[in-house]
């Protein structure tokens, strides 16, 4: 949480780039920052601190996931309700005027013009940098797995959530199978696929932009927030999704798994 | 061909961004210059003007097609023996070291620094230039309708092909459906649906980048290059394709057809 000390963050951080690891870490909802010129977007303090700004926890267990995993860390620099990251920039959701209980004042009714400055200022550089560290790794005769990290509410409009980690896969569900199986092999969590979310919900644009062109492996782990609130429990949460998400790659790839891990 | 004269080409060229047709066209294989630092690759002057170099024709095609259907021109500004714009950087023919019945000497044996080092120039900046038109237009509401422009040889391996336009699809079939069917009913052309290659030949990743992830209309058209061998066949051809693509847009999506056409 650190990033939203800082006045005007960037669209993107990318830490260690050139780690070894197999597996690229990607968390599009890491901060709750609003860029200055978009002041508060007319919300109350809470508002611009809840789950409708960003993912609470999931920086933490993103930077501690790419630690153990020794894998590069792609995380966003501003909050969803700036830019949704994890959405095209077409879908209204995007620059969101309404999320859960929440009216967002400053994004309603954005003119064409607002919308295009937006997705010049957050969308494209976040996802041409992700792409950058893509090629890169290919270019090289290395192909990584993308892995995207969030959280999710232990209330849904006042319903408890039951599930604890959600696996959610887009076109291809091979490594969200493996993590489903290795997660409820090795771990006391409460593990669902494509839970609370799914494809279907548009939730899976990042591994579509990024995994998907390129048959790249790839799944996006939900992690219950109130299970990684703090740093103690991020970490905590981190080197159990390490182990679940080696032994996943093992599953698929004997060969390669060891890799960096 | 203009661009052949210039000595160190962009990676990419857009003409008439701000355009207001439906279509983006794009010419991956528009040029068969090679970037000064690549020297002639060790091949004789008839090699690196051939149909290995780039797509005879598709250039001149895609700009008349492209101001016909007042459309973004987005075309490659060196040959696709440096680098194979519609090849991902993981796939040894993004820098091959053969093809047809041509070795490619400066291309044999590259090493990883030099296979990313044409990553860096090439692929990624005609991507994400490509990236950048896509998303700008969705930003302001506007789904585009991706277009790949491409040309074959007549002869291959010594056999004639028949085939005079190739219709070519990745996971959408449906404009390419109608392109298929409005160029039957509507030009003398022999056509073909999937020839003289298909996506299982990898010839489809721009439309896997660019088209597939935002859920875009989509097709590749393939066009023997002795129907395009002159300025002159070139712009009647792109007057029929013209003709051919607004129509199957029309098919599609009766009420948006009409847009830019």
């Amino acid at each position: 949480m650190t990033r939203q000390t800082h006045e005007t963050p960037a669209a993107v951080y990318v830490t260690d780039e050139d780690a070894p690891g197999q597996v690229l870490v990607v968390c599009e909802h890491a901060s709750a920052q609003l860029p200055a010129r978009l002041g508060t977007l007319g919300l109350a303090p809470a508002a611009r601190t809840a789950h409708i700004a960003w993912d609470p926890g999931a920086e933490g267990l993103a930077r501690g996931l790419a630690r153990r995993l020794r894998a590069p860390l792609i995380t966003a620099g501003q909050s969803r309700l700036a830019y949704d990251l994890n959405r095209p920039p077409n879908a209204p959701s995007a620059m969101t005027a309404r999320s859960e209980t929440f009216d967002i004042p400053g994004n309603v009714g954005l003119p064409p013009e607002e919308r295009l400055r937006r997705t010049e200022e957050f969308y494209l550089p976040f996802h041409q940098r992700l792409h950058g560290v893509v090629a890169r790794r290919l270019a090289v005769g290395f192909e990584p797995v993308l892995v995207t990290v969030h959280s999710f509410t232990p209330l849904w409009h006042g319903t408890p959530r039951a599930v604890e980690l959600g696996v959610i896969h887009d076109a291809d569900p091979a490594l969200a199978q493996a993590v489903l199986i290795e997660a409820q092999a090795r771990t006391g969590l409460t593990v669902a696929m494509n839970e609370p979310y799914d494809a279907a919900d548009g939730v899976t644009h990042t591994l579509r932009l990024h995994a998907t062109p390129y048959g790249l492996r790839n799944v996006m782990l939900e992690i219950r927030n109130d299970l990684i609130a703090t740093a103690q429990t991020q970490d905590k949460m981190a080197e159990t999704l390490a182990d679940v998400l080696s032994a996943a790659l093992a599953r698929l790839t004997p060969e390669r798994a060891a890799v960096g891990v």
